[in-house]
């Protein structure tokens, strides 16, 4: 090898770095096409590393209690905030990101770890999680249930997307590290290396238990043809991957618990009460270009479908389509720049392909189907896609509720009461996210009731939290994270409900004596 | 059609009574062979049931609150009560059941209804179910979050095990109607004479709305890929075919959530400080010997793998066998026979066959690899399996782990130590239940923190609770049923907590007015 080649990032499993063979991908920098690193991880013993973190890492985290585990989370944070600097400028080559992007995943990350860093030190020196009330089974009041959550004794697994290399892989590892379930990350290669200097500066500082947390850079392999009954994968990223992962022979045969967060075509909904000129509709407004143009819309949660009352639609793509085009597109190094490119020219493809789809029912209100033009960025090498919005030529259109264009897209559809916007939200087939924007509460209320089911989480925004609230694509670690359906029918974060992936529920029936001492082992999860 | 022909069960699907073409199966009388009934489901419309249970039973439904669905529930016990001198007959004739084993699956079935019924009467007119308290996200204390549990808005399809025709119904239905979301149930096609003549029971009471319940008598053929993202699958049955519907292109690619129910290798564990004499001692023997023989085995929560201290394992097999051997064997219509047959002659082959692979590593204690002779029972129609207790060789022995016989067989092991004890238990692959038999209650919280993780359901015996307890195999609807690998990962039953299955999880972001008046509309799951 000259000395002119890219690094390869190591992999870090079974307590020690380690080098694939050959390169698998190439790590870029979506502006200049430059090659700033790449991946192997062929050759490699999955089955050892994995051995290994059931050994090491899982009793050795185990050895120690919620309280002390916290303690851990909080370490891993510390080591990242003295370290910010770098991965802000790791972000913007390999990402694209602007430096606000470049916060959102990596403070994302950092946050996530402290807010359960906190939340495990409440859970002090207990064993379990305590999932409910002792209830009677019988006439004998000495005989009784409880519910208890035990911590799995396996490894897991976490396929991490390439959108998030440090809020994904740490809003994962937290959970699972503070639940005592040692962990195995593996980046998307696209984005590793951002992943891969956390990881490694966390090894360094040593403060984790050997085996606790493993980086497996480069391709997955056979990994999951090793895992048995008493581990978990989480996933983040594609559908069809996803269904990969699923129906692997091994995974149905041993039972292996699968979580899910895939595609999910979001929803914005005006509500009919909703004026232009009010704070409520400007919310809107400034939350859907946010969701379009922040990592230039390669957010999981980003809003995809936008719903107006049909005698408000041109107002609202008016207002949309103004702001729009004030956002300045280009190399995020520029200060002036507000978005950046997406992060492969597979996923340029991969987003004008969906714009194309939609586009053919539908109209361009602001972009087109092509590559936009940027002076001193050489199309052939970046790859930008511009904020595209378009608008549906009428209720028929089907591939805006099917096709998620993972990029700065999203298409406006109209409503003609209220009974078609939850009807029409509801076709997106199972979503991460809705936000309403309106000042009518019993609306509010009603659309809580009508697309609840369809989704993980809901922001409804008044005037009065128009300034206050977090954003409808911001994942906050107090709130579920995971949709039915198309979205996975995943369960992430959402507070120490989030730890019920890495436990497993059990009833124990047996003497109120015994129960009492499970009991003072054990917190509450409410 | 001459008169002489067994009937056929028709299906209840879109509001009638359907016959499908031909016949697909024969329901037998398992003592004698005599076909009793068959089913056909060939050429019925299923995607038009679907449709007619989330068009009509769906909206039905939820347009009455908890309360009022858990008086439809209530409604559904009574006429069963009414009609339960039938249904024991039928249990008899076509699951080869004595009269206690019929009592465990019918009453078992009311009581369950019962039991929501009550548990529904206490959420009262709410709307959803509030699974949290509010949490702060943002400095303003006027932006919160809640956890609500709102109703599926799709159609339940529930595939039942040939075991339980009665409470495998009426535990998914119970739930599911209280939940508000309609339900197509398939019972097993080999004993579903008792499924029909209770669904046809209550379907001519007229107590449900139309589209809240459909029966589907014959195979499922396409009808799983007619599900979509508001669907919900509850399975229990073999591991192979939670497998294919789980891989289905159409389950994986609509994100259908699927609740499974499968294989279970449970174990008994007799603690290190149970003497033989003590009540605790007896009351493991009484246990397991129950176990084997009651429905002759063929309980998914039934005990298969006994556990008993090296130095106790000669007196713990001799109390076995001799239990064992005291049980009348032959037709169940007969006061003094204890165990009938297995349900057909294909469960009889695989239940031989399943004894033949575990006795290649064990010796027989009783029983042994044949079909027993019977006085006045044709082998050759017939389909019984004799209690047979195994002994393993020695701690290589592997197929006692991995092979759920589904009859009346159990195989003793030996440990040597604690931790040997809690080693072998879970190489089980995950388990729905085990049962632990000491009156060291220290010993008794350590084995639940060591073996919880590999099941869903522990029972702890003491000789305090040693005539109180409910049973290792009797699934209360108080507790979680369901269990971690090879028992599938379900969730079911629990109290409310079985109401998630039929509910999406949905975090509401919003002003603290807006959430107040959500929380008005739910009942607390805790």
């Amino acid at each position: 090898m000259n000395s002119s080649a890219p690094e390869q990032l190591e992999s870090y499993l079974a307590g020690r770095w380690q080098r694939g063979a050959g390169v698998e991908a190439e790590l870029t920098d979506p502006v200049s096409g430059a090659v700033l690193a790449t991946v192997s991880a062929k050759e490699l013993d999955f089955a050892a590393a994995l051995d290994f973190a059931r050994r090491e890492g899982g009793p050795a985290l185990r050895a120690v209690n919620f309280a002390e585990r916290a303690k851990l989370i909080g370490a891993v944070a510390d080591v990242l905030v003295a370290n910010r600097a770098r991965y802000e400028a790791i972000a913007v080559a390999n990402s694209g990101n602007t430096k606000t992007d470049a916060a959102i995943d990596i403070d994302g990350g950092i946050g996530t770890l402290k807010y359960y860093a906190r939340l495990g030190g409440t859970l002090a020196d207990k064993q379990f999680l305590l999932d409910d009330k002792p209830v009677r089974l019988a006439k004998a009041e000495n005989y009784q249930a409880i519910h208890l959550l035990a911590p799995r004794r396996g490894v897991a697994v976490h396929i991490n997307a390439f959108n998030f290399p440090s809020w994904g892989l740490w809003e994962k590892a937290a959970v699972s590290l503070l639940a005592g379930v040692p962990a195995i990350a593996k980046p998307a290669s696209a984005t590793a290396l951002l992943s891969h200097a956390m990881v490694r500066d966390v090894i360094a500082a040593n403060v984790l238990p050997a085996g606790a947390l493993g980086l497996l850079c480069g391709s997955i392999g056979d990994l999951l043809d090793h895992l048995g009954a008493d581990d978990v994968i989480a996933f983040t990223g594609s559908s069809d991957t996803a269904a990969r992962i699923r129906s692997r022979p091994n995974v149905l045969g041993h039972g292996v618990l699968v979580n899910v967060e895939a595609d999910s075509i979001n929803a914005a909904l005006l509500a009919p009460d909703a004026a232009p000129g009010t704070p409520t509709f400007d919310a809107f407004v400034k939350e859907v270009v946010r969701e379009m143009t922040v990592k230039a819309g390669q957010k999981c949660t980003a809003i995809r479908r936008v719903f107006v009352p049909a005698a408000r639609a041109d107002a609202a793509t008016e207002a949309l389509a103004a702001r729009l085009t004030r956002t300045t597109v280009g190399d995020p190094r520029r200060e002036d720049v507000r978005m950046g490119p997406v992060v492969t020219r597979a996923q340029q493809d991969a987003a004008l392909d969906g714009i194309g789809r939609i586009a053919a029912e539908a109209t361009f209100v602001c972009g087109t189907k092509d590559a936009p033009k940027l002076d001193g960025i050489d199309p052939a090498k970046s790859s930008f896609v511009a904020p595209t919005l378009m608008r549906a030529k009428d209720a028929s259109a089907r591939a805006v509720h099917e096709t998620e264009v993972f990029g700065p897209a999203a298409t406006i559809l109209t409503y003609q009461d209220e009974a078609d916007a939850f009807r029409q939200v509801a076709r997106g087939g199972g979503s991460l996210v809705a936000s309403v924007y309106g000042d009518d509460r019993d609306f509010l209320a009603r659309a809580v009731g009508e697309i609840g089911a369809f989704h993980g989480r809901l922001l409804m925004v008044e005037a009065s939290i128009a300034d206050a609230h977090t954003g409808h694509g911001i994942v906050m670690p107090q709130c579920h994270h995971g949709g039915p359906g198309r979205a996975g029918n995943g369960e992430e974060l959402g507070g120490l409900n989030g730890l019920r992936l890495y436990h497993q529920r059990v009833a124990v029936q047996g003497s109120v004596e015994l129960l009492a001492a499970l009991q003072a082992k054990a917190a509450a999860v409410h």
